[in-house]
This record gives C-alpha cells, structure tokens and sequence, in this order.
C-alpha cells in the first residue's frame, strides 16, 4: 500500500491501522480471540508474540513474521503487509433489491405559497401566522397547527429573502421549515446493519432516488458480533458506538450530497431500520437488557425523534421515524423485509430468512406472521473460520469440485488469488465437499480422499496449495466444517421450529424468500442439498436482495406503507427458541448435511 | 470594596469589571453614550480621557479622578473607587404578587405504578410496552402515547433499580420518564424582563412553591434597553445573548434546588413569560423585524419545545411552554399579567400598566381588551437622568418639600447616603417640585425658588448638597425634568389613545391597575398629581405587583388559565400607537404636568 503512519509505541497495530482509517478485520473485538487481523511483519522490531497468537498462528507462520495486529506493538520503525483477507474496506456490499415501491405518499410533503410581506405599521400579523395562513389556503388538508423551533429560527430571514414566494415543508401536522422554491425536500432511508449500512436518498417531491451509497458498520473495530457490542457498550462506551455510526452516516451523506448537489439542509426525514442493538445504540437506549434473558428490548413501538437529538446532520428540523423492533433479537430491518415483500399478501405457507450473524426467519400461514431469531454465528460471515473472510477482493465465492479429475475448480471475486472463503463460498464449498464424498453427511471428512491432508491433528482439505512465495494457501479444516454445522444446523432448527408451532411439513411450504447480501448471492441449490433449507423444489425460492432495504425505502416513500408495517409489528407473533423445548434436538438433527441424515436423526429424537 | 483584579490592559474597565461578575451600570452597551459607568481613579495611571467622558463629565470631575470605565484603560496597577449608583447588584427586585391562582391543573401529572419486571423467557414485552399497559390501568384518562427519547433511555435502569415500583411523570399524552416514588416532579416558571429574572419552582404534585429567586439579567452589560440589545444581536451576538440567559437561569436554578434538596432532573416543565424581544432571543429567534417598522414578531402563537433544544438543565425531557407574544412591543409578559389579573372579568372600563422602558397598557371595555406599548424610554429606571440610578442601597426613593422650609426631605433605599435617584423617587420627586411650585405646569424650574442654582448654564435644584468628601452631592437638572416629561407624556398619551379609541373618558374608569416592581413601589397620589395617570379617585388604583410572574405562575399550574391566556391573547387587540394619528399631539399635552395644563393643551390642539 505504501502508507506511512506514526506511532507512540503505546498502541497495538490494530488500532494503530483503525484510527487511520484502514479498514482492519476484527470480530472480537481485538480482544486477541478471533485471529482475524493478521498482518505480516515485512521489517523492524516488535514484541514478541502473546500466547493468544500461539493460539491462532502455527511456528511457521510467525517465523514467516505473521502476527495479530491486535497483540502486537511497534518497537521502532515497521514495514507491514495487510493481506486482503485482513481488510474490510474493499467488501461488497448489496444495496439492491428487486421489489418495488407502490405508493407514494410520503409524511413530509412541500406546497409552494405566497406570503404577503408587510410594510406598513397596519398589517401586523407575525410572520409564522402569515405563513400558516397561506397554508391553510393552499393545503387545508395538510392541517398544519405547530411549527419546528428550528424552522421558525429561519423562517423570516428566508419570507424577506424571497419575497414572500417560498416552498413551506410540512410533516404530520408540523411545519418543518420554509425552502426557496428551487429547492426541494428530500429524504434518506438507512437499513443499519451491525455490519453494512445502506443509504438512499430520495427526492420525496416526486419518490425519484437521487442517490444510494453502502460503507462498513464503523462500530466493527469493537466487535463484529452484537454480543461483542453489548459488552463494549455496557464498558462504559454506549455513547462512543453512537457517535460512530451517526459519524459514519454524517459523512457519507454529506459526500453523497455533494456529488447529487443537495445539502443537509434539503433532509427533512429519515427513515432506519436495524436489528434492535443498532436500533437501541443508535438511539442511545441502553442495551444491558438485550444482552441477558429474557432479551427485552427497552422499546418495540414506533418512534419518531429529531434527528438534531441525535447528532445527525439533516435539516435541524428534520425527523427521524423508527418503525417498531419485534423483539431483542428481531429487529425492525425484519419487519422492514417482511414489509418489503409483502409477506402477509402472499400465498402461504412461505418463509422468509435473512441469513446473518442473527438469522430472522418469517414464516407466514394464512396471513398470519410468526417469526424467530436464530443464533447462526459468524460462519457465514466468514467468522470462527480458519480462513474465512468477508465477500472482498480474493474470496472465493463459489466451489466445484471436478467429478472426474476431483480438482477443486474456484470462482474468486475481483479474480485476484484467493486469499480466503466467504459467506457464499462457505456453503458452495460445502455442498460440492458432500457431493464429492470428501465430507459425509455427518460432516466427517474422508482422510481417504486425494486433497484431504493431515495438518498438526487436523484433516484439511486444500483449495488452494501454500505457494513458493511463502502464502499459506487456501485450506479448509475439518473445525471448518463443524462451524459452518452449527450455524446451518441453528437456521434449519429456527425453520423446522416455526413449521412445527403452526402444524406443517414442508411439503406445504409454498415459497421461500432469501433476503440480504447473504441470501442473495448464495446458491439455492446447494443451500438445498447440504439441508439448510427444508427440501422445496428449486423453483419455489426466490433470492429478494435487501429486502430491509427495500423496507425503509417505501416506509420513507409512503406513510400506508408505515401504517401497514406498524400493523404487521403488532400482529406478528414472536417465537422465542431458547423457550422452544425441542429445539436443542432441532439443532442436532439440523446439522446433518443431507434431508435424509436430517430425517432419521428427527426419527431418532422423536421428533 | 477590596477585590482585586487582574489586567492585561487590553480591556477597558467596565469589560475587565463585567468579566469579574461586578454587575455595572450600562445602558449603552459600553459605547460611551449613557455615561452610567462611572467610577473614581484613586491611584494609578490611565489611558487620557476620551470625547465621550468629555461629553459626560464636567472638567472638575475628571480632575478629581472621575471616569467612564467604558472609555478608561489601565496602564499599570489601579486602585479604583465605584459608586453605589454605578452598582446594579444590590439592587431591589420585585418577586411577589398579590394575586393569587385559582385552579390546580398542572400540564405536568405523576402517577405511580407496579410495572412487572418479567425473568422468564415466555414474557417479551418490551420495558416501554409494559411502562404504558401500566399507566393504561392506572390513568386511562392520561392517554399517553408517546414518550420522550431521554425518558426512554433511562427507563430500564430505574425500572430495574425499583423493581417495578415507580413514578411515572407524563404530559399531554407523552410519557417524559420514571422517577423513583420520593421524587416528585417540579416545574419552573419564568418572568423573564429585559432588566430583571424571576425564577420560581413550583411542586408540580401539590401545587406549592417551593423556592423564589430573582436576578439581573445577564444581558444587562449589552445593553439596558432591547434596542440596544436587539443591535448587538443583530453584529452577529445572538447566540451569545441566548447563552447568558439560559446560563444565568441554570446557575440561579441549580441554586435554588440545592437549597430546597431537589436536582434539575425533577424539573420537567418550564413556563416562561417576557417581552417580544427577550422571547426571541432567549427561542433564538432572529430580531432584526423587531427592531424596524412594523416591528414584527417572528411568531405570535404559543410555542412548546424541548428544554434541551435551548440548553436548559432541566430534566432533558422536560418542555417549556411559551405563552404567545402579542405584539413586537407587548410580550407574553404583558399577557400574563392581563391573564393574572383576569382583566376581562373585571367591571370596566378599567386598566392595567405595567411601566418600565417600554411600558404596556390595556384598557378593558365590556370584556374586549385593547393594548398598547408606549416608548416611554428608560427615565423611571434611571436612565437618561444625570444623577438616575437603580432601586438600589443609596437610591432616593421618596422626597417630600418641606412646605415651610422649603428644605427636601429624603427617603433612601437602605439609610445610605444618597447616591443617585430611582424610578419611584423621581416620581415623587417630580410631583414634590410642582407641589411646591419649584417646577410649574409646563416643566419648567423656577430659578428665584431656594435651592434653584444654576450649574454650567442649566438650573438644577440639590436634593443633597456636595459634601466635603469630593462627594458630588445630588442633584436634578432642569434636563433631568424635561426627561421625566417625555416619559410620563408617552404614558398618558397611550392610555388617553386607547381611552380616543374606545370613545369613552376619564370619568368612566372603574379601576387602574399598575403592576410591576415600578408600579409597585411609586405613590400613586404622586403618579395622579402629575398627570401621569389621568384623573380617577385614588382609591381606584391598584397596585398589583408582579403580575407578569404571577401570570406565568398560574400558567405553569393550571392548563386551564393557559387556555383561557391563549384565547385573550387571540382576542386581544393590539392599537400601534406609531401608526395612531393623533399620537404626537397627545404626546405632546400629555407632558404637561397638571391636569388643567393637560386639558388645556388638548383643547388648543382640538383634541
């Protein structure tokens, strides 16, 4: 890269690269658990390596000078290498979504008026109540009674300004603010993920999308993981993960701005979606209460605060509305999704998931909606895999082994040498390791078989072989594929309880939707041959993108929309696992790699 | 005094003394034009005198050390000597009122609850669900709906922390937070004057007060008079002015509550009153249509907003209700004083003044109440007379001519030497002097009367003659008469307007209510002998006190009164004398300091 940076010597490598602003890899937290900042020491002097790097490094690879950024200080002048696969800045991040916006209807609405300036000591209306009257003329409907104190600070300054002839911008009975009447209203929708946000700016004069931008959670650096984010709030640093994601969205939004030539001044609303710790922390809501049993969240009803309470940098006036989180562990990016799709009008049985640390799954039957969160882990985010990664430059997405030679045959993205697995690659590697016989439908995998190695204890099977310029290659061990079991096998308990609660086989289910970035770019037919989903024909999934999105894009478009979100939040019944009592049998069951291994290991339980 | 101060020397003295909390005399505004700043160079060198002291002071008083601190820098150490009458901080502030409220239905309502702090895992109703099932069974009546960011972010600890047993405190359908159930929620109301701060806290369970205070405005060293305020607002000050305010209130509240054992956290509703000028600024409300014709408001309805939006330190969800301005020259002050003393239910045709620099009348006929604001200038507080001060230690309160001797006799504020005179001495001076044929009908001094000198060229009469000390005696100027006048006449000439207006006379007048600290303190016999009032039995004048604090008081315990406040203030009518044709003549007889010349001068204009 080429980058010089200073140091004290005080602080580890790790957060030495984060406050410069290189995007480092970091799911514990730099806690030294996780092994994923790996950096190579090219030249110069540092400590010696900790016992948590004993841990996750072999011999060879620290006399090769690979350490953790996270255990390791500088001890004079340093020459580093970051791997691809310890960077998070070149993620590809899914923003797209096929659904579409119906009505458009938005809160904040702007109707042009003709205010009479007065002159003479006779006319001595102030200027809000001349302001308000024309308003009542041009709109009556809009039934305007109260005014912002932001927008009223501004309002005669701009009456003066432009002679009386302005563009008055409204919201739910609330005067927002005056504009010139080249300018217009717009609005931004977040899906605020704990590891992706999403933005979109609309023009909320005509619904048209003026912009849409994704960046990184900039809360990584303490924590990928919800859990590690809790913990790191309740430290005492609840209002430092606040500032930073409200920091991250301030200064893309003001460079997506410029780039669409608006200001901050032209947002009027906002619409967020999240999982409920984004919500809580994005609010400042404490979260010690999500973080234990029974997970409540401090609020699941809808909200509506200024966005000046929270350090955003919108219009002052502007508000941001918050459709209701579920539960602690769904969040309102569910209902978002389950809105987005439109899962209540659709024939039913069908399920809805969205694949992530946290996997949401709906499963709607006769208009009802019952939904549940499972504990799938970070494995498909790459997380507690020896060489997983996020879906960057170098990872491997997708997997074949050749049925004749037994080659793995890799499809890398940006095609550059793989440099580890994601998410998506995970589950392709997986069902072509059990297609080919090297794994069984236990998970074991076949010392027997050509590829498969013995390294210190473990069976590995190379993806890619170590290369003569000291790269380690690309492997996957035998702990790989007990990882990934488990989170496959919680998804599949979530799914297989909710059909269970309604009285149900799959064979009912009429439509699978896959929502995210995870669900979209996974390939259905392998989640369908290793049992992640229950055996539906292909045809019947449906890959919807970022559906959470895709939510709080009409929420911010029309006020129904967000009626009828609010709605589904309170009829939605919640299904809370760990209060299921046959889902610790589920999860076993669900981890088998075949439907056939899946249904005698139900048989087996009982179940 | 014996303080003692550090300089850089590049401050003049009043900055350097306004910087060390000394609270100084200036209505200007520091620009050399009032000449109140004066102080005593007792050792030391200093800058030369400048054209304004030249104006300001005769060569013998600047011979003998005699300077404007606003004009005077240091040039090495300083021992310097100020008068009593160039002190505002000792001086008299006026809290009470005879008035008393009537209803006690505060906006603000506590009630307590048992809300179940579930452990088991079946039970998922978020905190704030459970909080408002709660409140539903307890006070179906509240209908709360909402609740406030900052009430929600502590929620889950203090329902934790009490086990459930808590203090709910909502308003208007929004739940503002939990207390524990010994805390009782407060509520402040405000008399915010262009001079003076009453503060008041108020038991908003019970309805009693709990503590009063009253303080300058720390706006004072920017100027006495709102012009001069709303000038230095408008050179880019604005939010400095806001910040003193606010500022003085926080320090003056956290006070007041350590003395009575209460935090600002129980402070959850504010209630302020104040002219249209210091409403704006304390809103942060641009001035600049204030200050020119027509002088308007920037709103004239009432306004509800966040205390945290204005940087208050009270509880951060409590509100502050603000009752609307009338007009750019009759505050909500003026509102809450008609409101407090039910002006329309009193037999009319009656008045209420409330005199000061701008002094506000309303005349009530069969109901309906007619205000006016008459420029009446800074003279009853001092201002614009050589030797005015403040009501404060050494000010003459009273004087009486011994009608024998001829020698004054004195009442002074704290049995001091005098110093200077205040408002209600002036009055009483003034009616002294005409009484004993001193001073004749059209104002002028009588030169052969005893104790008639004439100094520099201008007759003045000593109330206290030079003392031996260097001190200058005191003294008023035929000037000093010639200002009185033109207050007295703005006055009349606004009450004799809204008399012309509504047809009706003198004779008609059932009651005149002065209310304020100036009405309060001067002899209405004296107001009535100089035609300062027109002509009605004494025993039809009220004085009323503070009935502008008195009003906001009521308002903050009765949502009641506000209603009823905001329906006279939509009903009021608002006469602009600017705008009246006969202002000037009327001005012009109404300087006339007898009745009979009164009268006479309104015949030979053909009034």
């Amino acid at each position: 890269m080429g980058s010089q940076l200073q140091s004290s010597g005080e602080e580890d490598l790790l957060t030495l690269l984060h406050g410069a602003g290189i995007g480092m890899e970091s799911i514990c937290g730099g806690m030294g658990v996780c092994g994923k900042c790996r950096i190579h020491i090219l030249e110069g002097k540092t400590t010696e390596p900790t016992l948590q790097e004993d841990d996750h490094l072999s011999e060879d690879q620290l006399d090769r000078g690979e350490r953790m950024a996270c255990q390791t200080y500088p001890e004079g002048d340093l020459s580093i290498y970051i791997p691809a696969s310890s960077l998070t800045s070149s993620q590809r991040l899914q923003l797209d979504c096929e659904l579409e916006v119906k009505e458009f209807e938005p809160a904040v609405r702007a109707y042009d008026l003709e205010v009479a300036i007065p002159a003479s000591p006779g006319d001595l209306d102030s200027d809000l109540l001349r302001v308000l009257d024309a308003l009542r003329e041009t709109a009556p409907a809009a039934e305007v009674q109260r005014v912002d104190l932001a927008g009223l600070r501004g309002l005669p300054a701009i009456l003066r300004e432009e002679e009386g002839g302005v563009r008055s911008v409204t919201r739910r009975g609330e005067l927002l603010g005056l504009l010139s009447v080249q300018r217009k209203p717009l609005g931004l929708a977040v899906d605020l993920g704990s590891t992706k946000v999403a933005l979109f700016i609309y023009d909320l004069s005509d619904g048209s999308m003026l912009a849409s931008r994704g960046f990184l959670n900039p809360q990584l650096p303490h924590g990928e993981d919800i859990i590690t984010r809790i913990q790191y709030a309740m430290e005492g640093n609840a209002s430092r993960l606040m500032q930073l994601v409200v920091q991250g969205i301030n200064e893309n939004l003001s460079e997506m701005l410029e780039e669409s030539g608006s200001t901050y001044g032209d947002i009027f609303e906002m619409v967020l979606v999240g999982n409920t710790a984004m919500h809580h922390l994005f609010l400042g809501l404490p979260v010690a209460q999500l973080g234990r049993s029974p997970y409540l969240p401090a609020t699941d009803l809808p909200l509506e605060v200024k966005a000046r309470d929270l350090g955003l940098e919108l219009n002052p006036a502007a508000v941001v509305y918050l459709p209701p989180p579920i539960a602690g562990y769904v969040g309102s990016d569910h209902l978002a999704a389950v809105t987005a799709s439109r899962l209540w009008e659709r024939p039913g049985p069908c399920l809805l998931l969205d694949i992530g640390t946290n996997t949401e799954v709906a499963l709607q039957l006769e208009g009802r909606i019952r939904s549940c969160s499972c504990a799938s882990g970070p494995a498909f985010e790459g997380g507690g895999l020896s060489q997983g990664m996020r879906a960057g430059e170098g990872a491997i997405e997708a997997v074949c082994i050749d049925p004749v030679s037994g080659e793995p045959q890799l499809s890398v993205i940006g095609d550059a040498a793989p440099a580890g697995i994601c998410g998506s690659g995970i589950l392709s590697l997986l069902a072509a390791l059990v297609g080919a016989g090297i794994v069984d439908a236990s998970g074991r995998m076949q010392e027997s078989y050509p590829g498969v190695e013995r390294r210190g204890g473990e069976l590995v099977y190379y993806l890619a072989p170590p290369g003569d310029d000291a790269s380690v290659g690309v492997a996957v061990t035998q702990n790989d594929i007990r990882e990934i079991q488990k989170a496959k096998g919680a998804i599949r308990a979530g799914v297989d309880a909710l059909l269970a609660q309604e009285g149900i086989s799959h064979t009912d289910i009429k439509e699978i939707l896959l929502a995210g970035a995870f669900g979209t770019y996974i390939d259905p037919a392998a989640a369908l041959s290793i049992s992640l989903l229950p055996p539906v024909a292909l045809d019947r999934i449906n890959q919807v993108g970022n559906a959470a999105g895709a939510g709080a894009r009409s929420m911010l478009l029309s006020t129904a929309v967000r009626q009828e979100a609010e709605g589904v939040a309170s009829r939605l019944e919640y299904l809370e696992l760990s209060a299921y009592p046959g889902l610790s049998t589920l999860f076993a069951a669900g981890m088998y790699l075949s439907e056939e291994a899946v249904n005698t290991a139900k048989r087996r339980f009982k179940l």
